[in-house]
């Protein structure tokens, strides 16, 4: 796990809030919507299903988590999850808080929107609520 | 899980392949991609993180096992796997093929193209293929 390099991709579109036991934790800077992506810290993956086992049953561990977690912060009315790597080969999933009045709604949201980035002010604030909402099971938190 | 009943939605766009212990099964009758969706056979599951631990496991298990499988027989460049939910509630999960040279390809492919339905040909070949490749693992298999 110590050569693991963020796809440069991932890093330009993501904000690093911390790393779990397998997943690298981001948060993606769009103020459209409150969404996270979990990149597990393995090299050559591209698919769930290439993790062995052990692997597997943390990842989702780590996704259920962040998945509760971003649930309860912002009472969205769905969650969405993906892991679609087309164009960023690096396994990297995708959970989106969807609301009836998100700009997409009902679509899904890939592709669809130029990013919006967060205002340093709701950056600070979106980084911090996050971190604390996890703050029992990060083993790296990122300094913002 | 007697009660169970699948979405009319569901029903209308997927051809029944067989029930897992956990998900029903579902080819969706689109002949641009292969294209499965298991649909745990729970009430009131909107979405992944709800299911109970063990139902999760579980879930995990049986969407691996679809994931290696399609990717064996159809030999895709990538395995797309979504839940999404915004218009359809009850929770089912995509697991879609994709090749460089599909139709879509790099988009997602969700609200951007009309189903395309197999031919009687094509569906019977289709289903008779992913049935057999999953055949150690079916509770109830559908009958064609």
């Amino acid at each position: 796990m110590t050569d693991f390099v963020l796809h440069p991709q991932l890093a330009k579109d993501g904000i690093w809030l911390g790393d779990f036991e397998l997943c690298r934790v981001l948060l993606i800077n769009d103020s459209q919507f409150p969404w996270l992506v979990l990149v597990p810290m393995e090299d050559d993956i591209a698919d769930i299903y290439q993790l062995d086992n052990c692997q597997q049953a943390q990842f989702w561990r780590e996704s259920k988590r962040v998945s509760e977690a971003l649930m309860d912060l912002y009472q969205g009315d769905k969650l969405n999850l993906a892991a679609l790597g087309n164009v960023v080969p690096q396994l990297h999933v995708h959970h989106v808080v969807r609301f009836h009045d998100d700009p997409l709604w009902p679509q899904a949201i890939w592709g669809q929107l130029p990013l919006k980035a967060y205002s340093p002010e709701q950056r600070a604030k979106q980084v911090s609520q996050i971190q604390q909402a996890l703050q029992a099971h990060w083993q790296v938190v990122a300094e913002s």
